[in-house]
């Protein structure tokens, strides 16, 4: 099996190679159709999946492009090399008419809404290691403790299928989440807490409760791509303020921030495991962003999905536990830690509450009532500690072992910094490889992960890579990692011929 | 029980009218506290609940007013007086300087937002009979077959739970519901839909693709308050096109409000037994009206979750069976007719699908693949039609009664149109009753029904109320019927005096 596997894409490579040669030497000219698959195949002796492969691989380096239903034709390959080497290097500021240096606007080069259904078509085949998604391995969630829950209540209670329901959540839920969030920290009652379609639904109506169309709001940058589009969607302005790996956002730039843009509504933060980097803030530097944004009377929308997920040590507390005066609106949700499948989400509005509460019920309405009853069960019987804990060694397990991998069979000039918390791994790939091309080169063998240039609206990103870390470490993951490994360096060579 | 009861209403009646007489007399003045429930109720002898149901009472007529936690007070009644009728009754447009009338700002007396939460205040105590409710009665929907499937697959597939969802809904129910959508001569494929949660959410999105902030919709009036709530929040501006009970909108107002409004961008309507309304339009005017829309060349947004609840006949055709340009985006859900709890919508958006697909992303990502996967399975075993067959017999059986108690119990003087399809009964009360003031009385005796001021951003339809009729009859209902009967008769003399 293997070898016949190694075999196959040693023919796709010579095949490919062959093409490449043919293209770069005029033999085939831009514009042109290529033999179909059926067609070249015959013509080469070899099986349609090896032409496939070839295909695929050459489209990833940007030399040919499929037109739909109509075949595979040979790339603009020249003018697309000198436009990708325009995104991925800085550009020298080119001043006219001595007026400030017109600033580069990436998202006409390219939307984050293409990005992101570039990405969706790329990853919606199927795949044997999807590195992209968005939950740990499904083996290590209480599905069965949960499963017997929800077949007990549809048993007891089917009626409640015939029920509308109503209200901003399950009282017996919100009982059970205000529970948990006093554990760490954070006091709340029944009325300040509203239940959510997920986290996402939370962001979003806690956006549109602090701005308006036309508004800025400053992200952590790199920043989970989800945002960026819902602050695009909103008609909002994301303004990227850097994360510093290992310490979380940056609040010198933050404050510079501030100072200089009037108009900024809220900020968006991930204070616990931020979303690519891992990283959470320190206490103090908690104190000192509540402080910034009690200042600037603006809102904190605190994004706390991963709070639970800590490699070490104590669930750091939210900047929520601080907050006196209502400024921070606290986003949290069961879909990192809990059940993944349920789809919900909490949030805590402080002084923004009532008008959250308002767009929450011309959003959805409400939210399903079976899951949130399924969850405040499993919340009371008391699993959760036990889960968590279970769930944090796991993952603590497995980290070292993907590291010493990636050390292994990544390129030399590979960076990446272990997170404190979460199953993201970001990494930082040599000599600005642009991991969208490695995606394409990827998902053809099977392997997702999330390419660099989704977590910002510039394309500073665009040599990075995210990986979800959070599964058992196996053979199929240190070979997914291995073929990864190779693939770099496949377009390592290329971008030297 | 009968008896006491009677001799309670009786003695909140009496101490009623004394208080109104001492208040109009002067006795008690404007603003001035009144005594304290439990020193009132001892200085009468009287139950400290006949002195709060007297106090309701006074409340509801506009005399007294509460102040949260400090006690009961005088209202300014002259003032408020004035100011109902002022918004009873149609103004005299006052001309200034020459130039057209001064529009009515309606929203500036009370915006949506305020009258909405009064209502789910008022309807959020323990009541008997909720009239205001959206759904028909739990046993008429198939709970139990729902539950079993429920627990089989949980059973069967408890790992589901453990999977993050992704995709524009769960393949099965989209084919499940092509299928179903097909009965009735909506052609779509898999591509073309997309699951939401709940119509709402369908709706939210569809009018956020097509329309921004500053902009204005087409609705129907009478129409759901949600969605004149969903419109505010979007910061988009309300059109109200008369709708003709037992006809539909009125295809004349609506021509006339395109051609005088350059920046419409959209109809909002409901062809199929609209909400209050409960009219279908004839396929002649499904048509014209999907001409005007072509003509115009803007988006019907078309809600269709009543359509599968004619009383008679086929089940009636959506505008989108003929369009044939994308200009219609369809909006269906199951809270209606199948499972109210599942909270599961379904759009498909024409023209604007690929915008409202990616707009449902960033609002609330996926939605939960569990009750998908039940209604999905229930859907292909074939039960929908004898269920839906059921669910309109029983409401068929009911609307006669209901009619009926209301003609005998109500005033002369009330209006109603029999619907011809869903459970909404639209009545017209006499004499220009407020039906809140109506609401405010029946909430003290456990009834709720929604208020007819709900309906429009102005207050034309002060005087209407609309009534849930989808329940078995029986005598609690005939009872409900009687007591408002009770309270409008008892509101009309208060009025007189």
């Amino acid at each position: 099996m293997k070898k016949s596997e190694s075999v196959m894409q040693h023919s796709y490579r010579q095949l490919a190679d062959q093409l490449m040669h043919a293209i770069k030497a005029g033999d085939y000219q831009v514009g042109e159709r290529l033999p179909s698959v059926r067609a070249y195949a015959a013509t080469h002796s070899m099986s349609a999946s090896t032409v496939i492969r070839c295909y695929r691989y050459l489209e990833s380096l940007g030399l040919v492009e499929a037109r739909s239903k109509s075949g595979m034709y040979v790339a603009d390959w020249k003018a697309q090399n000198a436009s990708r080497s325009h995104l991925m290097t800085p550009q020298t500021p080119q001043v006219r008419n001595g007026s400030s240096p017109a600033p580069v606007e990436y998202d006409k080069l390219m939307s984050h809404q293409h990005r992101m259904m570039q990405l969706y078509a790329l990853t919606s085949q199927p795949l044997h290691l999807g590195l992209h998604l968005a939950s740990a391995a499904p083996a290590w969630y209480p599905c069965a403790s949960l499963a017997k829950i929800g077949q007990r209540l549809l048993r007891k209670d089917a009626q409640a299928i015939g029920l509308y329901p109503t209200g901003s959540g399950l009282p017996a839920l919100k009982t059970a989440l205000i529970h948990h969030l006093a554990s760490f920290g954070v006091d709340l009652q029944a009325p300040d807490l509203l239940i959510t379609n997920g986290s996402t639904e939370a962001l979003s109506v806690a956006l549109r409760a602090v701005a308006q169309a036309g508004d800025a709001v400053i992200v952590e940058s790199p920043v989970y791509f989800g945002l960026l589009q819902m602050i695009e969607n909103l008609g909002l302005k994301a303004l990227e303020v850097p994360c510093v790996p290992g310490l979380g956002i940056s609040l010198e730039a933050l404050e510079y921030a501030l100072e200089h843009h009037a108009g900024v509504k809220a900020i968006v933060a991930m204070p616990n495991f931020q979303n690519p980097l891992g990283c959470a803030m320190s206490e103090k530097n908690k104190r000192r962003l509540l402080k910034l944004v009690e200042q600037y009377d603006i809102a904190l929308i605190e994004d706390d999905v991963f709070g639970d997920l800590s490699h070490q040590g104590e669930r750091p507390q939210p900047v929520k536990a601080w907050d006196r005066h209502g400024h921070v609106i606290y986003c949290g949700s069961c879909s990192k830690s809990m059940a993944p499948a349920f789809r919900l989400g909490w949030i805590a509005g402080g002084r923004y509450h009532n008008r959250i509460a308002a767009l929450k019920l011309s959003n959805s309405l409400v939210t399903p009532l079976f899951e949130q009853a399924v969850l405040a069960e499993f919340l009371d019987s008391g699993a959760l500690p036990s889960h968590l804990r279970k769930l944090r060694e796991r993952l603590v397990s497995s980290i070292p072992l993907v590291l010493a991998a990636v050390q292994r069979y990544f390129p030399a000039g590979t960076q990446v910094v272990s997170p404190a918390g979460g199953w993201w791994l970001w990494l930082q790939l040599p000599e600005k490889i642009d991991s969208l091309a490695l995606l394409r080169l990827a998902v053809a063998e099977g392997i997702a992960f999330t390419p660099g240039v989704m977590f910002s609206n510039s394309a500073k990103y665009a040599h990075f890579m995210r990986m979800n870390i959070g599964r058992p470490w196996d053979k199929e993951l240190e070979l997914g990692i291995q073929t990864l490994g190779r693939l770099l360096a496949q377009l390592m060579s290329a971008r030297l011929e």
